[in-house]
């Protein structure tokens, strides 16, 4: 089997830096700790980024895939609006603020982008199924990926999910599996999962890709700060459910300063929960180093991971870059979403209204500078989570088709 | 009032050819025909094109739009992914098929084009509302665009659509107004409401300013046109609801021919509509020229307009071009949307399944050409019209969190 990642060279313990061959690993043989990517990067310059497509395959030279990528059949997600929110500004007082709007993708969340460099991992390594632990919006991208590559798909999600996310994991033709019990309890099964013959040439995504997948999130990173102009944002406000997205995006960051393609400048890395699974936020606030797990209860559900797996590596990019983590409740949720929809035309699921409530929390009580230029993240599509709006989910009136029922009405 | 719509100097009657100044009108006062927009065209080319935004707005020499249109607030739709569509190709037994999928637009259908045209008509002629009538993706479009553009927003729905529909509509902001009635019923409500006081100063962005509005839809002609490589398709399957879109998609065509975009060869245009809502294609397979109205019954809502205005130029365009219109039954919509998601990982409104299902029958009985480069519209989003598919829209098996139930479920 020759394996071809691109600048990926090997993979590394975050823990002990203990390096590995590139393989389906996820965790160090020394001390346990999570491997991820190593890469040893070329001359990578903007003008040829710039002259890549218009989607993540843009940054193939610093992702964990081949150089002909794009030619493959993928789902080719990324490259969503950067919008400049003026009216949300205004409305909360911050001078210039902009919304990253991952429901863009071709699934309408941020997975697809993880999920589009596991396809390649899962191809690397000859795996026929494809497979995950998901709280929905990852089940979907999982199938939809899989029947573009023309892998199998058999995807495990806790059974009490939004039924937009059933439906839509259910209609690209894979297997579902509801599982009785939390996102932790799914997690916790396919990792035995993989251990078992049944198990055997499947690609969990987020278990024994981790590594590949993971690093699909540092193309937030990228797209944010080409699209503000080649310029890190000054704030930043990302979700947190297994904490992942937000540490690659601080990676992302990173390398774009050590490559030279943008300014080295401080950026603040603003870390978002909903109260109903705030560990980290709750370990933040305590000055702990350690996440406590806890039992989820919010609408958030695709945030809703009791036990992050990245929780003190979100502690400590909070701390060191001088940001924060913080959490708003069921009820600021939905209201940021509506805030967010009226003044932008951007209808975000629950977490988008985590992401904004937190803002909104974090300007009001002065933690954010108003004058930086601050990006923060939607990351799913309100369609998905319509429960949360449909108590104003009516017309505003019903009529007879006549001007003097109008009348009557308004 | 300085009027700006960069390239578009005049409308004209699409029946007589009487020309009027530029304004909120829509029908010809000699004969009642309704108005389009007239261009006068400088020097287009490619590479012009190409540098411009990932957006419509890299078509805005060619639209009724001033040239900094780009620097306003504004959904910025378009640019959405065509598709190499190999696994449906191969299942159909096309060679060469391509989806264009538009529900990667803001609100997740081709709407946002036409909306975000109306939209700077809108700003040219001081309106302050924006309004519609609207089988429901209009309905979401116009609000969240007139969130984002800052106007006030007053939209006309049958009240008995999708509860999605109506969520996306409500979450932005505006009035939604349900009619107890048909789309057709809602579409004569509001003619009336512009000659009344009450809809002074209002943009009824499919009537007053249809000959802008519509003009948004020859950017689905663009687009496919570019991402083929400044090609035409030489086969493209297009549904049909009003038939303004491919009316605009044919006129699209012809000015990238005419402007020497691409090279002039023949291609075949076929119109796609639900069997429950079908004058189109009832007329076209009696061979009569004239459209006779219909009481709409199918799960393809946003195709259920029983009296389409543009059915007459629709049968022209599929007679010229050497095309066809059909249409297949709900059940057919359903199936078609199930081969498309799990072919290549689309998740497809009920309008989807309708082009989806005509391309497939009009394959099986060889109207199609095999062996011809094909493209086939996927216009919406299957998040929206949730219930097609809801049937299947369960877990293939809910078990215990261990492998024994996973083996006895497998």
């Amino acid at each position: 089997m020759s394996l071809d990642f691109g600048p990926a060279t090997a993979l590394s313990c975050r823990e002990c830096g203990t390096r590995y061959d590139l393989g389906p690993s996820f965790a160090c043989l020394e001390c346990f700790g999570p491997l991820e990517a190593a890469y040893s990067f070329g001359d990578v310059r903007r003008e040829d980024i710039e002259a890549g497509p218009s989607n993540i395959w843009r940054y193939r030279s610093l992702l964990p895939v081949p150089a002909d990528v794009a030619t493959k059949p993928n789902m080719n997600p990324g490259w969503t609006k950067l919008v400049k929110a003026g009216n949300l500004g205004r409305a909360l007082g911050l001078k210039s603020l902009y919304v990253k709007d991952d429901s863009g993708n071709p699934t309408h969340s941020f997975k697809d982008r993880v999920v589009a460099i596991a396809v390649e991992a899962a191809r690397n390594f000859g795996f026929h199924t494809l497979s995950c632990s998901s709280t929905g919006n990852l089940a979907g991208a999982v199938t939809a990926a899989a029947a573009r590559a023309g892998l199998d798909a058999c995807v495990f999600i806790p059974a009490d999910l939004e039924q937009a996310k059933i439906a839509m994991a259910r209609v690209f033709g894979g297997r579902l599996i509801g599982i009785d019990g939390t996102y932790d309890e799914v997690n916790r099964f396919c990792s035995e999962l993989i251990g078992d013959p049944l198990g055997d040439k499947w690609g969990f995504v987020n278990v024994n890709l981790r590594p590949y997948y993971a690093e699909g999130s540092k193309t937030l990173a990228y797209e944010i700060a080409e699209q503000l102009g080649w310029r890190l944002p000054e704030q930043i406000v990302i979700p947190i459910a297994s904490g992942s997205q937000l540490t690659k995006i601080d990676k992302g960051f990173k390398e774009l300063i050590a490559l030279g393609l943008v300014e080295d400048r401080p950026y603040k890395v603003f870390g978002a929960q909903a109260q109903g699974c705030s560990p980290v936020s709750a370990a933040y606030k305590a000055g702990h180093d350690v996440v406590q797990p806890v039992r989820p209860d919010t609408i958030a559900k695709s945030l809703a991971i009791g036990n992050p797996a990245d929780g003190p590596y979100v502690l400590d990019i909070a701390r060191r870059t001088g940001g924060a983590v913080e959490d708003v409740t069921d009820a600021e949720i939905v209201e940021a979403i509506k805030l967010l929809a009226s003044t932008e035309g951007i209808f975000a699921e629950t977490a988008g209204g985590v992401t904004v409530g937190v803002l909104k929390k974090l300007t009001e009580n002065g933690v954010l500078d108003p004058e930086a230029e601050t990006v923060v993240l939607n990351t799913g599509d309100g369609l998905k989570t319509l429960d949360a709006v449909s108590g104003d989910a009516q017309p505003t009136a019903v009529i007879k088709p006549s001007l003097d029922a109008f009348r009557a009405a308004v």
